[in-house]
């Protein structure tokens, strides 16, 4: 389904019943990433999984330098749009940084917020680290751009251990990685750079759960860590031998902490 | 309710509907320590909760000298007792030694299998520190017996700021550990000794949830995740800064681990 | 050799040529543990070994309730009486604490700070590990006082790995573990439960080299880094695999980092 | 000064007295590299710096595919030249492959080795990271190539804070990535791709030493583990909140070790 946004397209497919929980793409992911989760996501939830704009099946915004901002009023509309009050949101790496400037704008829209390798802010270094991928990209060399972004990625044990499924992967993103999605990921990789929330983090009063992983070469653990200990409350995982995209290395993990902080009403006091 | 178990007096409660969960106490825990999880616990399961003899309010052996396999005998009774066929085993320590037991001698008795802060078998280390923790049972006094075993029990930094708490639960123990209370302990710490399953792990066949702490000075996180590898499919977690008694450290971590994995397949292949 | 130490006995052994290293004794260890380590030691400073008092061959004290300052003092006159002008300390967890102090209170007089496994104060996690060792150590029962204390010395790997080397020194310290060792012992514990340097520590102005051990049941690796970094400019190592007695455990580790440290400036500044 | 190994020049200095230090650099690196090392390394030997074929000032090889095994005999008609019989190594990275395959084919002549950031074997994860710097490098930007690879060298928290550093450096290494130096490394990167001495380890009998680092994102620290412990009473470190580059990131602490290691007999035993 589409709505517009600004004039532009915004797509999104909804599954499934229960309280709604939004789903946030990282960079190159799209709503067709989430797909072998549904069967486990709808136990629990109405998923609604959607693509920002430069992203998958919604909008292409050729001419434009934006920021988060504008991902983050897409997302208000598309939950006007829905007619939803409150929500669940659960984000990975730019989707991550997306809900989290959404849960620290609208406080009380947000119940659960589910956060999956992220960072409070773009550092340097990772600005860096884009800067690589945005000159690669300028290549228009899909393989140059699948080295350059795709081996970090993923832990060296899991991307090693995994080779063939790798190398199938390059075969396929060689097509993906066309003109339109490196122009579009450069815009994305751009927007990303001036992300920083760590003085706001203390708005957030969604229960929050933050989950990082041992071997995450583009959010390492430290910076995830600190990104939780901003946050009021907020329950912390660090997922072993594991790298940044967590819901493909450890996909079965990854949804135990979903579906259990979703069904949890994490008020439990012992203490 | 109870039930007698070769003539002796078997305790145990039942709460909520879903498919059974059985509850498998540590050593110096009762049915009693569950209940602020009970809310959370029956939101997907019918729970089972006892104590296993020498435990609770289930009987003393006083002139007994016995194994992990009496308490394995009396789960299989209890189990057929209430009529079920298969079951979901939650174990923390001891309780996680008698399920691993259980899940090795009727493998298709048990659907998941949830293991909290245990190693595959008493090391030499271990069997020593048991050791120090009868050697203070027999003095009978209660606040030696608290400090030989309560502050490895947490970590360091949950123990000193919860020193109040701490505090609190000295003068409660105190009432606790009698004669009667450490004369059963003694037993249940023996009959731990001779615990080893390395050897059979191949043959649980259970869906498996292996969790350790960081700092967990019972059971290190090394030999809980040396457990876990040499279970089959077994998915490993890691609570940080964490001891051994997790579920009171990390109670809301610890129902989003028992909720997540109950109500997820588990079977999710991306790779 | 001995001096007199307001009257007290003090006992100390000099090796070796070049710039003073005094070795601070852990508190259940006294000179002669450290002499495996002199052919290393002395390649390139002059060590001095020697006993606290209520340790080894120094004067025991039957009736005194003492804190730490007794012994700093002790080191001033040890010190004066050898006339060296500053040296270089290197204490293990006990002798840690009173390294800490005595490089606090006289900054100018240390020029290397080898600090080994140690935290920056009492936590009352730690005070109540000490309690359960007082109350060990009044049953008088060399065995339990053994069960209490050593197991959580080492690491499960390293005590396991060597249970051998571990039953022959049961053997041994049960002669040790007399009643004038163990009297001594209780004081000694007594006298670090005040101990809490936190907020002195920016006062010391040597050169501070401040080594953890990942499997450190007595003072947990966060705590010795958190200690570390309330130095100025301390390097911080973290022993992997290895407990609480790293010079035992990790031999060689040990005297690469007190030799490294030793002779090398620590002034160098690259970025 | 310099010699010629078949008919290349190659270019060493010598400094110092006593055992012979060889000094085996990083992909990136030369001679020069090493200068702020020099006062400190000298203390205890006759350091021998030297570059590599295609590195500093030893000669190009344009036209040349090569393996490790072109370098390895270079080091050998080195040492030959310079008339010593066994000689102690110290490697980084690159260096530290080189370093690896002369102890397996030179196991007599080989003292100590010292490895540094290095893993076993070229993973595919790591030769797919050595395809994007090939990649990069044949953009022939420097900025471009600055990107790929000078992030991933350094850990995340020293980026960040030397952010100042690391800008001066960019400007410094825009005019030292010209075509010359990239074509170099180049052939470098590609005779790293089948570096693999997993099966040959146990030749080694040098006195051997590994650091890795927890922040290491080129060799992360498991493989520098199991590279570790595939040597015969190998002694490894994990430097703390340290990235690849250890040399730079943790100049005082990269030098404790080599001081230590290479002074200390490593023969100490305990147990």
């Amino acid at each position: 389904m589409e709505f517009l946004f600004n004039d532009k397209k915004v797509y999104y497919e909804i599954y499934g019943e229960g309280k709604p929980l939004f789903v946030l793409n990282g960079i190159m992911m799209s709503h067709l990433s989430w797909k072998p989760f549904l069967t486990e996501m709808t136990k629990h939830c109405k998923v609604v999984l959607f693509d920002f704009l430069d992203q998958g099946a919604s909008a292409k915004l050729p001419d434009e330098v934006y920021t988060h901002d504008i991902q983050v009023a897409l997302l208000r509309k598309l939950i006007e749009h829905l007619e939803f009050k409150t929500v669940d949101l659960l984000g990975i790496s730019y989707g991550a940084q997306i809900a989290l400037q959404y849960a620290i704008s609208y406080p009380d829209m947000v119940s659960k917020l589910l956060i999956f390798n992220a960072a409070s802010y773009t550092t340097p270094w990772l600005r860096d680290i884009g800067r690589a991928w945005i000159g690669a990209a300028k290549t228009y060399d899909p393989m140059h751009f699948f080295h350059v972004t795709i081996p970090y990625i993923y832990s060296n044990t899991f991307y090693t251990n995994n080779i063939k499924w790798i190398e199938e992967r390059k075969e396929l993103l060689k097509l993906v990685f066309d003109r339109k999605f490196l122009d579009a990921m450069i815009r994305l990789i751009k927007s990303s750079e001036m992300f920083d929330v760590r003085d706001s983090l203390s708005k957030i009063t969604a229960n929050t759960l933050v989950v990082g992983s041992d071997c995450d070469y583009i959010t390492p653990p430290d910076e995830t860590k600190k990104l939780a200990s901003g946050i009021s409350e907020a329950k912390y995982f660090e997922l072993q031998e594991c790298g940044h995209a967590s819901m493909y290395e450890r996909a079965n993990e990854f949804m135990t902490l979903v579906n259990g902080f979703i069904t949890t009403s994490q008020s439990l006091k012992i203490v």
